[in-house]
């Protein structure tokens, strides 16, 4: 790969913009060596327990949540504009039912600080170990975002994880 | 005040700067007027629930936690470097103990969009309402860091402020 490594800071507005403009892609590899990945639309950056941290969210009935539990880590991968398509199917279909990679004949390597596989034609790349979950708890969720959100249930997991790496090209 | 409403995404090099560097001003107001402010190192940016949103960590221990909790609001105040010294009091003692504002004589200013002060010396301000709150489960929390931060306990609680109004000079 010819990403090399930079700070978390210099892409964070890239990547809140593609976040805002069709999502990014989440993946996980688990430690059996299966990978599958999810388009997210919501998450943070920045610093907690003194570390770089990137919270995201997954909901337990994903595909993809399996396997963050499994493996304790995931990459968040920063896709260009023409990436589009696969970025709507990725968040549109299940890792279940289709072979998200190779329907769009996508390459992948795995991190070089997690096992867990980077899309190759995303320019910025997350590695990130989770050091902490927890979940959405409805109870205490405004509820204009329970009836917007959650009207089916599946409150989200949280998970907080160490950013260990950032690449980008 | 002399503030202008900006993106939260074109300050974020800035806070994360000083949030690295002694810290941020997180500062609540009650809905009987009272106020309290505390500095916070840890915190993220980005979005959920579709909307920008900042995620803040306070130990029920602290003072601050119940002006939150009544209040449902809180601000995040961007220091400069020569506030140094106030940032590390704030830091340092409780508002319970003592008035942080009148030791250093620091002024302040309701916010635009929350009834929370707003420190006027501070050149980046967040206003937030809170959509959500959970609390760290320390069974779910790596080892290191428990023993690192949690050796007492009191474990934070996780405010999830939605960013209603950014500003800067």
């Amino acid at each position: 790969m010819d990403r090399r490594e930079v700070r978390y800071t210099d892409v964070f507005d890239e990547t809140i913009a593609m976040l805002g403009n069709g999502g990014l892609l989440l993946a996980s590899t688990k430690r059996s060596g299966e990978s599958n990945l999810m388009t997210i639309g919501w998450g943070t950056i920045g610093i907690i327990w003194s570390k770089p941290e990137m919270v995201v969210l997954v909901r337990p009935s994903r595909y993809t949540y399996e396997f963050i539990e499994d493996s304790g880590e995931f990459t968040v991968n920063v896709p260009t504009p023409d990436m589009a398509k696969f970025v709507l199917f990725c968040g549109t279909n299940s890792g279940r039912d289709v072979d998200k990679l190779a329907t769009f004949d996508i390459a992948t390597t795995p991190g070089q600080k997690v096992s867990s596989i980077t899309i190759d034609a995303c320019p910025i790349v997350y590695e990130c170990r989770v050091s902490h979950k927890n979940d959405v708890i409805p109870e205490e969720l405004l509820g204009d975002i329970v009836s917007s959100y959650y009207s089916e249930g599946d409150f989200h997991r949280v998970y907080f994880g160490e950013i260990v790496g950032t690449y980008a090209r």
